[in-house]
């Protein structure tokens, strides 16, 4: 329970508010209840040591292959707001690849309304926060429409081209893929060529492909509209201030020099060695307090406003799959860290699940953004006593933390003026560099994603077992789980086997 | 780790498989780690009788009053799909509804081309679930576009009316509010009535209020075009086939009558009180094994098929509301339950968060919603082995649901032929049954809400306290939070003054 008075509660709360000026972007920690001296039991020296080292262009990424084919990564995606700061080599394709962004949307992305953005996880989630958080402004409509095939769900990919068949002239597609081997990706590719075809429309002229060099992606669009570059020294997961995210912006009339100007200006404000100054040090403090010290390992992303909704699904990837790790950096302990994130958006959520917050499992710490700016225009009075739309949404969020609060319930807060570029930008710089203090201070490589491959692997199984299924029902054997699984010597595969086969059963394939 | 080996694996599998066949639904459990003894070791007598009591009307639900103001409400969502089983009373009264809805739509509704639904909570998340589930389909527009205002922000309202501006005079306003006396809905209605007034279109000949009997919005809305009714016996978290789902999907086109079905066939097969053949019963007693045994609170929900996305954010409400509670039944005891729920959408997820489910921290089962038909038509090949997108779908699932077995991660998969009005009915009604249950099997009442009280009641002392800050700004007192929390005699209240004034600062209002 808390422990603190309501008077030392408020000299609390000016003692540690930590501010980034430039920003105007605060982050208030006094809601988690944390003893004097826990911020000083935490030897911070050596997340600070870490981040300079990835900074200065490190391979802190061991596990990983560079671009040539060496071991080991650089992870450098501060330099992609900051050229001055990247390795000599990198600095003009930095900047050459932001002008290209610009000279491509202002001249040869005129005839387009629509943009199809065709990628999956961090070449999704990035542009998606983007797009929903700055478009689709009151009084001013996107430059382009933008649509996503982020997945490989037929059905999922037949609605969003519902909705484009009309104007596929007009449409420009931006598939993005660092290796090109991504299978949902090279899916969504191959079905919106086949749209195309269809349609009568030469899809390379509409194409633009956001990927590695000599990917198998980069190979096939040598003859596409246009190619922008993605590096390895950028993960997908922190890759939405490179192309990924700012060719897509740009082309929705996003201001890209503010939102990379927002995200500069946290870098520079994170990099202060000073704990109590830095809010990504102080934000992975109160991560450490409550995952590691209180044993709560569920992180509830509340923003209390709509144009936020998908900011806890962006940092779902960038926090889970750069924590949820099995082992410790140099892989001598087995440690299974992690922390779930979930969360919506308030008040709405309040009516959702609040109740269990409150009164269920405490097994989670709350994380309140608020945006102080209520609209673009004036508001009206809702009630009799003048208060407006936007006084109860922030009444709610006041109310939703106190009312934690008093039960035990430890939040904290972080306030913007507005959603912008620059805020959004700032917002986003934050989490990386807290999420790599963060690694450092319970020892795990933030930047690989080791547990991946097995779904993977598992799954190219699966398809290849369909390929031998399909040859062996065309050999005229019958299609049935046990004499399918003897036929093909694969004994140990048959419930396998049989789901293959009710799902070609399904589709009228068998 | 898992115990089985692959041959006992496909037996268990077989063994266990529940199927609904009215449905064609089946519920796997064979992936959840329980041994031999556990499903009889669980004495569920209690729960069926429980749930009988439910369906015959006992009022079970002693925390809150009934619309008669007596204590003590019944809880009946299940009367929805099955009038023949509801008290006498109310037998004409759910026929009528569903029958005056039918006739609203098909009669009174015919000029609206747009539906613009306000509410929050259970008011917003069943017909946000059901219109992206089950609206768009491919080659068969919805007869009505749908859209909602679910939230108290003003930028997110603008937002709303930015796209719907121009042709309000053709759209049709829900007001979905039981009591009236929610404030964001009252916000977004009194908004909507704004945006009416400025367009100079009629709102009362344009708005529809689904309320309770004398509610305050049952007053206000007299003289609208139409009111459905809102009973004390469904709670908000069920009450998707009651007017609040049915009226916003009939206005879109769907099929109502098969929604009801689905969950009736879904209602007929979880009474069955054979706990093996008990779809309902096996999903709560999985809960049971990994929250209560096990120690796994979290609930990660993945649905391989983009239309239901939003069912993790249906049952965040539905779950996490009626099993996040402090005390037990009979509040003997301090409980803290609760589990928590997150998900969005397979594959995609696999590139999110996988990477912490398979490594990471093992605090959590997977649910797997699997649907066979892929899409309407045929699909291409999209790689060299005929593949489609549909088979990678497959594959993926098949192959995540392996790579977490082989962690020892468990999982559930539920299998459906297709997203339908139908199918979609029977998946609402397993979850609600199974909450029922499991609320018996942990001593909760999974029908009341105490603990979004307080910070409601908060959130209201916050807009009492702006009134007279403002009040006392008006009268010449500095707008200081010092001053004023001395002035207004609040000394305890001075953090509460002090972002009530920051917000009134951003906003241009003092």
């Amino acid at each position: 329970m808390p422990t603190q008075t309501i008077h030392s509660l408020w000299q609390r709360y000016n003692d540690l508010l930590c501010t980034c000026d430039a920003l105007h972007l605060s982050l208030d920690i006094s809601r988690i209840n944390f003893d004097d001296a826990f911020l000083d039991s935490i030897d911070f020296a050596p997340a600070f040591a870490a981040m300079e080292q990835l900074e200065a262009g490190v391979k802190v990424n061991a596990d990983e292959l560079d671009d040539h084919g060496e071991p080991g990564r650089m992870v450098g995606h501060y330099w992609l707001r900051n050229p001055d700061q990247a390795p000599d080599e990198l600095v003009a394709m930095i900047r050459e690849t932001i002008d290209d962004i610009k000279t491509f949307v202002a001249e040869d992305a005129k005839a387009f309304t629509d943009v199809l953005i065709v990628g999956i996880g961090g070449s999704a989630l990035g542009p998606q926060l983007v797009a929903d958080a700055l478009g689709n402004l009151p009084g001013r409509p996107d430059q382009r429409r933008i649509h996503f095939l982020d997945n490989t769900d037929p059905d999922g990919i037949d609605r969003v081209f519902c909705k484009l068949k009309d104007h596929l002239d007009q449409t420009l597609v931006v598939v993005i893929s660092k290796s090109g081997g991504t299978p949902e990706t090279r899916n969504g590719m191959r079905e919106t060529q086949k749209a195309f075809d269809d349609a009568g429309v030469d899809f390379a002229k509409h194409a633009v492909a956001v990927t590695g060099v000599d990917s198998a992606l980069h190979q096939e669009s040598q003859n596409w509209r246009a190619q922008f570059p993605m590096c390895d020294w950028v993960g997908g997961r922190t890759s939405v201030t490179s192309a990924v995210g700012l060719l897509p912006a740009a082309l929705q009339g996003i201001d890209i020099d503010a939102l990379l100007a927002g995200a500069a200006e946290m870098d520079v404000c994170t990099r202060q060695q000073t704990v109590k100054k830095n809010p990504a040090a102080l934000l992975a403090l109160m991560w450490y307090h409550e995952v590691k010290v209180k044993r709560r390992p569920n992180m509830v992303i509340l923003p209390y406003k709509d144009r936020l909704l998908l900011f806890s699904r962006y940092l779902q990837q960038l926090i889970m799959e750069s924590l949820g790790k099995e082992f410790n950096t140099d892989k001598t302990e087995t440690v299974h860290e992690g922390i779930s994130v979930y969360g919506n958006k308030g008040s709405t959520d309040q009516h959702a699940y609040v109740q269990q917050l409150r009164d269920g499992v405490h097994d989670f710490f709350a994380t309140f953004i608020v945006a102080q700016k209520d609209r673009a225009g004036d508001s009206i009075a809702v009630d009799k006593n003048d208060a407006t739309s936007g006084d109860y949404l922030h009444g709610f969020w006041q109310g939703t933390r106190q009312a934690l609060y008093e039960s035990g319930r430890g939040s904290v807060t972080i306030t913007i003026d507005d959603v912008t570029p620059r805020s959004l930008g700032g917002l986003i710089a934050l989490y990386e560099r807290a999420v790599g203090f963060y690694a450092t201070l319970i020892d795990v490589n933030a930047y690989h994603q080791p547990g991946v491959e097995a779904g993977k692997k598992a799954a190219g199984a699966v398809l290849a077992l369909q390929t031998d299924i399909l040859a062996a029902i065309d050999a005229g054997v019958t299609p049935d789980p046990a004499t399918l699984a003897e036929h093909l010597s694969q004994p140990d595969e048959i419930e396998t086997i049989h789901h293959v086969l009710a799902h070609l059963k399904a589709n009228g394939r068998i």
